[in-house]
């Protein structure tokens, strides 16, 4: 089977070739970038030489030469492709925002500041986050050719994080705080000043708070959640960080929890340290966790005592969450870690594909996590 | 003036050796260390060459050649020369917790794991957030010799970015949520796994989630604030996260608004993006923020479009806040940044002694913010 | 086939353990520690949750249930498994220096301040330098168990950096200096002053100069090429540096040129740009390298214009290698990027195993170099 | 006195602002920058808010305005306002390379590829690297008008480790190599493909190998001091790296030793640690060192044990030096270790100015390096 990625030479495109390169069921690869047309991959990234000794093509050569096509575009830019891939019937995986929003365009355009090109591409599309949507992209997939709004990073890491929570009618009325720290990756290969070295390394700091394109795309997720459990409709307030690192999305997400799943002591003002009843609160909390996730090849629950960090999952695909409760009990804290170009990109792509064509949903991600 | 340092060779205490070496009305300064007594600074920080000449003396011998007194050990072993240096009448600028929680012993044991020595002590100390207790210090300083509990590092943060909201009472009733981030000095010069190069470097992780000794003392601070002006009195969650970047504290603090402080634009459900009331609502805070702050020297309230970061105050005293509104207008979000080992440490104990001293509040501390 | 590792959970050790994990030719791993003897490997090392489940054995039990064993143990404790292995007739790969000097236990004595306990051993041990000593390797192995001496991490960007220039006779009498720098982990896993974050991150420090324990196995190295091709015996100094990033080692080469290989232009004392008979030259000579190592699967000389750089071969076997001369057409600038962790260990052990028996030189070292 | 900057918007430029703002013979700062004209400096750097409150001019009402202007501009396009200082008799001191080969045009335009524009500005201009030129700095400023060729980042760092070798004749006939790294400021604060963080971020990369700017720079410094001397015209081969820091040169200089000067030990072939002897010999060079610059207030020669490094300089005009021989006892390995934006650009320039004005040489940069 032949993938084709355009916007191969990004680095969410170049880590979809990476990754794809090593994946048993693609026998080749056909790769296409609008701005580097009829250069080499392997001058764009050294790294590939000997390797991936593609040329770059036009976009609409890898349409045409491929099985399966992954995007890695700017947003609003993408939907002919996806359209003509339908038409030949070749999966179209985007990982842009064009189809994260299914029929909401009106959200779309508030965030976005475009509307749709072709509205109904979004009957033949799912939004692929398969803990979430598993069966309806498998579905969807059976009756035809089939569009994958691949998630967006944040929002990957956010929504694994309180998914059980949300399923099981954890949470109480309120808002849900995502406060999160991408890796400069996260930022794309175009050198920026907020990106450039000496101004984000050795320091950290937020941007666009209150005011992230990420924001509606973990707050509708949220809905659906609650929606299915008949829970209260939960708000959400998102703050993004950058971190000096590379790769990894770390979040942590404050959950106020229904006070039936407060631990039966008496809540003190006063802060103490975290009492019996909160560590066994917080244990069967996680064992929920981990009971809710358990046949999920991607999501790991961490032992008591582990911390999820984002140096444990680099270059997997995996979601590592730990589950915390505050000392005063009240509050579910949920941590998750994600490589932002794996789970958070490329990984969930190819999962998607996976889950599309009938493959074994880990082909090509098993890559344990580096250490360092 | 002498000034003696007790643990000069940890980080803080180096850190105050670099600072004092500098301030004008310090003629000399008297080092101590327990573990590396008989040695000399300049052997521990080569960085010290040809400007700290000092060896390393007993810590008697320090309170004993002393007119004010640093020190920088660990918690629950420096109450006896807290009490030397009150017998001399000499100040004593105390970095560890030992003088944070004035009477409130049981806060204290129940956190540090131990009682007071010399109880009696606390009469004659103050907790020194100067932009909190700045009378207090001075009052008490006028009256005798003075013990300053010197605020830690996440509590200085923490307690810059709520101190305008809550003395004017913006705070709904309900819990505000302070998610920080810190660079590694944070744990000191021993060397630790966790803080060993590969094991922390490109990488972001949460610690001691719902149970870091610092909650205490930010909630104490809460309540103080809250009860000045009659406001109900909050709640607190603190996350403490470690960056991979030398210095600085990042505090991302989530204040709910009372409803007169919420923008009178109807809230959706739905998250959009922010909306012209939100922001002139944001204006309206930021000024009152500003107008709070204005005689301050070390507090920065950042204009509009400017965010808070760990790399714009790198090396000075400078607390940075930046005022933000979630999307909904519920909630104030207010980032603070300051340098954890200046205004988080040493830099905050100078001025504690200045104010102390009568001396100009800036000396020694008059660093413009490094760039890189 | 069952790989046993002793010393699992040091950072060679892990390594070690991950790139086993994905080797089609072994059926399981067989972990061993001293010090962590009845711990689990997922314990130590959080990335391996979930993928590595292996409790840590004695190493006795490790020997015992192995076809082939990779040591990854401290300088001169490992002989006695070295031994024991040759008994039950399995490859015994070792990472320590005990069996890189071969006869010469003068030398190991100098620098590693003991001696051989089996001296005997080296008459079933090789060095394995796979580009330099794949043939001994295979002849060796062909007639009975056998024991690698894997090399250091310095020496394997060094030796491959010079390897054609001193089989081919490029090099004038006279001394060739390399020049190195290496990311943390090679300090190891164990926590010291030196590779603690505040000591060692955004800064770049020379160590042991003059004096590294490297420098007498480069030299070998070097007198062994020099004398196959007849040459003059070159003399070596070597300057490791301490960089602050996990994982590479960059060595820049400088190796004074023959006459009758250095350009035909007049050489000016005055250093003037590079003239295009310099330029012509080095191309001569990178073409040269190329041919050399035409075959070796882990060398990519690298196309004029692209500097080797440890970003290039991140995670992988690689050894990259850019070939440049001096402005003034006397010496050849040679410089080599390999990931230590990989090709300057676990990955030249795999390597070396691969040989050893028979399969695909190449199994479990696929990697493509990781983007970032 | 008014000090005037010309580019103060880029990195040298506000690193010169933000030392300037501390000296205590500047009363006044007046700021330019073509490119932001009109601008303000504290909003293209948030660092200097409440500190440095000035707009940012025209370059000619900069010169127009001030006693003695710095110029952190572009090389070939500063000379006009080098003339318009002599005119106003203001002394000029140039951080780019307009004036750091005094007649020889030919140079200069050889490796940046244009002439002089008004040559007959080099009689009244000097190489200001002042422990090597600080009688001709004060004789020229004697008598009248003065430009000052601030050194480049890399040749002060190399010249000043080879200065007392040279001058005190100890170096063999033959070449010198200077192997240097550099902070990613070196590149200056415009965004660019390789400063791009996860494009330089945990690796180290040399570039412009055999190529660089400043090889005649530091060469024309070697023939001077070897010409005072009366010693052999050495030759120079000097490659620079892109280290993952911000600040910082180390460069490793080694230098082949006369006979005379190497330990009388004969020297064996095989590489041995080194002996008794050659640790006198280094002891004998090191004393040597320290005697030559026993009054320069910013060069520390380190004691035996202590290796320079880039940490232990960081914000500061110091220049550390570490004396050492290689195991051979043939070549003089000496490190040298400076902050490249202190004594490697503003600091350096500042320096300049006190010995021009006569004021105290270190006035404004008596900075202790900061511990991190």
């Amino acid at each position: 089977m032949i993938a084709g990625i355009i916007g191969a030479a990004g680095y969410a495109g170049a880590e979809l070739v990476r990754l794809l390169a090593g994946h048993k069921k693609i026998s080749a690869l056909s790769l296409g970038s609008v701005s580097l047309e009829g250069g080499r991959i392997d001058s764009v990234y050294p790294n590939f030489l000997g390797k991936i000794p593609c040329s770059l093509l036009k976009p609409e050569e890898v349409v045409e030469a491929s099985d399966v096509v992954f995007a890695a575009l700017p947003h609003g830019v993408g939907e002919g492709f996806a359209k003509a891939c339908l038409e030949k019937n070749a999966p179209f995986i985007d990982l842009s925002a064009d189809f994260r929003f299914d029929d909401d365009e009106e959200i779309f355009k508030a965030w976005y500041g475009k509307g749709y090109v072709y509205p109904e591409l979004r009957k033949r599309s799912v939004y692929g986050l398969p803990e979430m949507n598993r069966e309806q992209i498998k579905t969807l997939a059976a009756t035809g050719p089939i569009i994958i709004g691949n998630p967006g990073c944040y929002p990957t890491g956010a929504s694994l994080g309180m998914l059980p929570a949300l399923m099981m009618g954890l949470a109480a009325r309120g808002t849900i705080i995502v406060d999160s720290a991408s890796g400069i990756t996260g930022g794309g290969r175009e050198p920026q000043r907020s990106f450039h070295f000496p101004e984000c390394s050795d320091s950290i700091s937020p941007y666009k708070v209150g005011a992230h394109r990420h924001t509606p795309e973990i707050s509708r997720n949220m809905q659906k959640m609650a929606a299915i459990f008949g829970g209260p409709l939960p708000k959400l307030i998102f703050t993004p960080h950058l971190a000096p690192m590379n790769r990894g999305i770390l979040s942590t997400i404050y959950i106020p929890l229904r006070r039936e799943w407060q631990p039966p002591a008496p809540l003190s003002r006063a802060a103490l340290p975290p009492s019996k009843e909160i560590e066994e609160k917080t244990e069967e909390v996680r064992e929920l966790y981990a009971e809710y996730y358990k046949e999920e090849p991607f999501v790991r629950i961490l032992p008591k005592g582990v911390m999820a960090s984002t140096g444990h999952v680099r270059q997997s695909n995996f979601c590592d969450i730990s589950v915390n409760m505050d000392q005063g009990g009240s509050t579910l804290i949920v941590i998750t870690a994600i490589d932002n170009m794996v789970k958070g990109a490329a990984g969930q792509a190819i999962q998607n594909m996976n889950i599309i064509m009938g493959f074994d949903e880990t082909e090509g991600l098993e890559t344990i996590p580096s250490l360092f």
